[in-house]
């Protein structure tokens, strides 16, 4: 009963009456009675409405299709976006090791993938798109003309990745690195923030370009200027988590609520380690990854 | 340039061809074109418009709060759904290690979990739902009565989660284990089929009362009636996928396209490892896990 496992539990049991007194209990309404609760009347938490609002999942576009897939070694998520009437699809940051699984998840879908574009040159994996490129006739790839890395399409602020009825839209979100763009689905349903954005983090800031003012502007004008209910989706997460809102993290992002000053601070401290894989990835993602040849 | 995953990339590419082959180009219209690509005319595969609109990704309910959480040691899935309104909320198959991640969201969300219910008395990983009752007050345990295992609510077939304007339906999908359950959402846009059918899988049957033949019986006439949207969201995955469709998996399930004699023989061939949380895990799990007292 003394393992790690029992001593977190206790220790979880033990923050319980914060949890019970953070909890509003107040503005009690007694009249809903949830199935299998008849006799024990349960109160509704005072929401304001805006808040409850800002919480709702957005209807998703009619007619999207949409996957995310997850690589457990860099943690990496990959997504797959497609029209289910003209079958285009775009890929957003596959991984080299994935590709196989893609490409048949691609194939069984009966999608034709138009591009494989990643997000940024990332130094903690290899990108799949330069292998998808063989794999699926007709692919092409794109990044970021800022990056400085090659591919097929080199994109810029404003440019649009089309795929049937649907576009992404590029909106440039530098800081994690100079070429880091932020994807964002015509109606703005949905962002894919790279490592611009992460589920209550951000994007390290201590090597490739990177610079935690620049990226403190891009996320708060390019991405929380997004409609509240807009879903975050990023390129990694470390705690299972699949998703959050533009509204969550404009809240509770532990960095990024944080003034500029702030946040520097926050950026120049977090001694992390260096990626273990950079010496292999970033110079092979500047060429798009594996190309094959 | 001989390690495993060179080797897997030389693989793939020799693959090239019987992908390119497989690829029904059929059809082509030339008159898309797609944004980056003026001068290259490409063709679109001629789908039925039936099979289009069976991949569609259907639209949400307006005002569910949904949520996709991972544990990685058991690559268990959790779910979390609630009212938008309401703030009432349930969660499907929470693993003890991620109470803390849990019912943090739950309060960073605002929400009211009335309900933590289990798709089944889990083998690998004890389950959340006993300590989530006394870190999140007023919480309840939810499991089948077939199960044979302890929880507040023990539910049956056609019983009905209620939270807010939502419900789950309970099916009883017995075959993995006895007490078998899935959680169907009220419009049957999304299933939570806990082991009895995992993407392009299913949970295993040779042991804790595994039945082959029962498991068929239940994917095919509780899980594969549903509509052909309806989205699967399974207890686990083990490659990175984090959901399905009722139709891919009725056509393209390696098991359970099968006739029910081929999957009986499949099922007592597969030869699996005893997994190594189920001395501990399931007599937890018989009460719901950790109670914390």
């Amino acid at each position: 009963m003394g393992s790690p496992l029992y001593r977190r539990v206790r220790s979880l049991l033990a923050c319980n009456l914060a949890f019970r007194t953070a909890g509003n209990n107040n503005g009690i309404k007694s009249w809903l009675k949830p199935a299998f609760i008849s006799k024990q009347r349960l109160s509704l938490p005072s929401q304001s409405t805006i808040l409850a609002r800002s919480y709702c999942q957005h209807t998703a576009q009619k007619g999207l299709i949409f996957r995310q897939m997850f690589e457990p070694i860099s943690s990496t998520y990959t997504y797959l976006l497609a029209d289910c009437e003209t079958r285009e699809a775009v890929l957003i940051d596959p991984v080299l090791e994935e590709v196989e699984r893609d490409a048949k998840l691609v194939k069984e879908l009966g999608l034709r993938l138009l591009y494989a574009a990643n997000t940024h040159c990332h130094a903690d994996h290899i990108t799949g798109t330069g292998l998808l490129k063989k794999v699926v006739p007709g692919c092409r790839s794109i990044i970021s003309k800022d990056s400085g890395a090659k591919a097929d399409i080199t994109i810029q602020e404003g440019d649009c990745i089309k795929f049937g009825r649907f576009h992404l839209e590029a909106r440039a979100t530098p800081g994690h690195t100079d070429g880091c763009m932020t994807f964002v689905l015509n109606d703005h349903s949905l962002a894919f923030t790279g490592d611009a954005l992460l589920i209550r983090g951000c994007g390290r800031t201590d090597f490739q370009q990177g610079s935690a003012t620049t990226l403190y502007k891009s996320v708060h004008e390019k991405i929380f200027t997004l409609p509240e209910w807009c879903i975050v989706y990023p390129a990694h997460d470390y705690k299972g988590m699949t998703m959050s809102t533009v509204d969550e993290e404009r809240r509770l992002n532990p960095r990024l609520t944080k003034s500029m000053e702030e946040f520097v601070i926050i950026m120049s401290n977090l001694n992390l380690p260096r990626p273990t894989q950079i010496d292999t990835a970033v110079p092979a993602n500047l060429v798009c990854g594996i190309q094959g040849d």
